[in-house]
């Protein structure tokens, strides 16, 4: 990859010829129209074409995944629809290191083509000049660990569940009894931005009181993730205000925010921001459409996140395992030398989940939420979360769960309770 | 509706029981969690929980939609899969007036629950706690007319071709011969934001002298649409130059901006903002998945945009022409007494897109946009532009378009060049 182009890989599919296809991907996003037009000139679209850069056949099914597209009369009667990956690059100068502007030639009018009946944006490689401009997490992994204290495990994190409703007064216990518990990470559910029965001015102090109180009895503060998703003026008095409060965390649901107002927090930002990926299923869900996470993560990299969530092992969500620690290793993979983001992994997870998670991505450089799984263990929420790193202990030193249980009857109850889950 | 609660719309597939499948969407958006936690009382419940209004089945299918569904162990070897449109109301109080935070609500984690094989926002009612926070469109139609210099028919468009690679010594003569023509808007194309090869601070001011030194020789400014898409620094700085250069429009594509930005944006904007849904099919394609456009459009109309793409009759893209007439009238029907926008139309038109589009909506409260249709007019950019406004002529009068055409050659010269496209 040269220092000017930007590569864009995508799974297609199309009753046309994937060569023709390809190529009106890549005359659509530089310089199409559906005729010429004067001042198109051979000189122009060599410096401002995209190219087709490679082409790999995939398999054919005989119906369209999505409707609209059109056939070619050639095909008659009943068409192919062949499937393939092709990678097209795209000139830098084109858009400049703007990651809106590039949203917009590879992810754009692409997905309306009639000549396509399936088209997912699956990679992105992109050139340095984007390194240049986006200053990427702010704190990452290593940042990360160091304010909230752990070193030689993953975070064990919960969210504060009830998701909805808590007033205040409500949540001031609940939010002591999870610190005091023994949690590194307490966050905010995506859902419980900054409603009007426990505003975030009054959320904030109230629960940063706690978590210093908790602190001073336990020796380390947990990482609260306050969740400031909202407008751009939201996002900045959150995160101020979670500041001033001498919080460690501020949450967003990057999709709902979107690219230009998390850009503007990160560089305004002194804290790590949680990314919370709620809406990413109506981008993605489609495996022939929208942004798969190889790609979406890297755009949410740059903008800025320290953490970003990858769905749960054996969860409640659509994904498989598979799908989950290939996210996980996408997270974690450089990205111009660096960037690394901290996967979040939930839904529907409990100590046990630890061992899948390992066994597939050999990481502990996660951060494991569990919200039923932690506070709804029959020991009490301290015992939910010695089960959690029980579980990771067992994971890590290759112990068959059952055994590593044996002796430690926190993770024995959590095989009781959560194990049919798997 | 009541003025306490969101309604949202869904069309859903399931293995189970719709009103299973409605009831777990509701818990999962309010309060729910895989298991009942401590603090879960009824009276939070019954405050904050989301509550199934209706359902209505549709019909049934053998196979899933969607991949990452569980049927229940009584579904058998052979599940069914229901299909139906499911109203799910949401307390205001959970979220408050706040876009992002409504859209984590009902296009949240929602889409990627494994009770569902298919998962679509359809429709959203807003209660007017709404439209007291948000201004909604600063011009809309009679702003952007009154600016345009256009009231008794439709504005007669034209995107910049070729979408990029021109200089601005290129882009001169190439504006001045569209305004000159008679165009009413001129738009810079989705790819092109602020290149470098011709950066937004040297392409307004170039621009706009062309503009106005064309309207000195018309009596008429047409509104050139400069597309500021980027970070928001570079939207609020692309503003305040389009105004202080004379300009009278600014473009963003609106999902490659996010909320954040474009709500932001909105209140700094002295100029109406069009805006371009650029990666709208990675949302929408799936008929059984993302957010419709009836939902897309009331979001959008509410974080401030006056304009909004609708797609194109008979144009080079997936939707149906009733799909896309559904679209224009969407966007004309008043929200909350007011916030209507002018839908812009394009992709593939030409003069005699206007018929099918005029018996289609009844309405001249559009932006006709054509590319090549006018800028390939065998009779150049002129005769493009009269035969465009000749195609509307003879549309609002039910006049068939070649009678119209006999003693009009523009119209003429149009249907012969590019009627095969019907």
């Amino acid at each position: 990859m040269n220092d000017d182009r930007v590569l864009a890989t995508y799974l297609i599919e199309t009753p046309h010829a994937l060569e023709h296809a390809a190529a009106v991907i890549a005359g659509e996003q530089s310089s199409g129209t559906f005729v010429s037009v004067p001042g198109e000139t051979h000189e122009l679209k060599e410096r401002f074409g995209a190219r087709v850069e490679s082409i790999v056949p995939l398999d054919s099914v005989d119906a369209p995944s999505l409707p609209g597209s059109k056939a070619p009369k050639s095909a008659g009667a009943r068409p192919t629809y062949r499937r393939g990956l092709v990678s097209i690059s795209f000139p830098l100068h084109n858009f400049g290191p703007s990651l809106p502007a590039l949203m917009s030639t590879v992810a754009g009018n692409l997905y309306e083509l009639q000549e396509l009946s399936g088209v997912r944006l699956v990679d992105l490689e992109l050139p340095p000049a984007f390194a240049a401009r986006y200053p990427g997490p702010g704190f990452g992994i290593e940042g990360t660990r160091r304010l909230a204290g752990v070193v030689d495990r993953p975070l064990i994190g919960t969210i504060i569940k009830p998701s909805i409703g808590l007033s205040i007064a409500e949540l001031r216990p609940l939010v002591r009894d999870l610190a005091l518990a023994g949690l590194d990470f307490i966050k905010d559910d995506e859902l419980n931005a900054d409603p009007p029965y426990a505003p975030l001015a009054q959320r904030v102090p109230a629960v940063m009181a706690e978590i210093e109180r908790a602190a001073d009895a336990t020796g380390r503060q947990a990482m609260y993730a306050f969740n400031i998703t909202g407008e751009l003026d939201d996002l900045l008095r959150g995160h101020d205000l979670v500041l001033k409060s001498g919080g460690t965390c501020v949450m967003v649901n990057v999709n709902c925010v979107g690219l230009a107002g998390v850009a503007h927090l990160r560089r305004h930002c002194e804290l790590p921001i949680h990314g919370h990926r709620a809406g990413f299923g109506a981008l993605a869900r489609d495996p022939l459409l929208g942004i798969g996470f190889a790609a979406f993560q890297k755009v949410w990299r740059l903008a800025g996140v320290d953490h970003l969530h990858v769905g749960g092992f054996s969860g409640k969500f659509y994904e498989s395992n598979d799908e989950v620690a290939q996210s996980i290793r996408d997270c974690l993979t450089p990205l111009f030398g660096g960037y690394r983001v901290m996967p979040a992994i939930s839904s529907a997870q409990w100590a046990g989940s630890a061992v899948g998670i390992f066994d597939a991505t050999h990481t502990m450089d996660v951060i494991h939420l569990a919200g039923g799984g932690i506070i709804a263990h029959p020991g009490g929420t301290a015992a939910g979360v010695r089960s959690m790193q029980q579980g990771w202990e067992a994971a890590i030193a290759g112990v068959p769960l059952d055994d590593y249980a044996a002796t430690r009857p926190e993770l024995r109850a959590a095989i009781d309770k959560f194990g049919a889950r798997g």
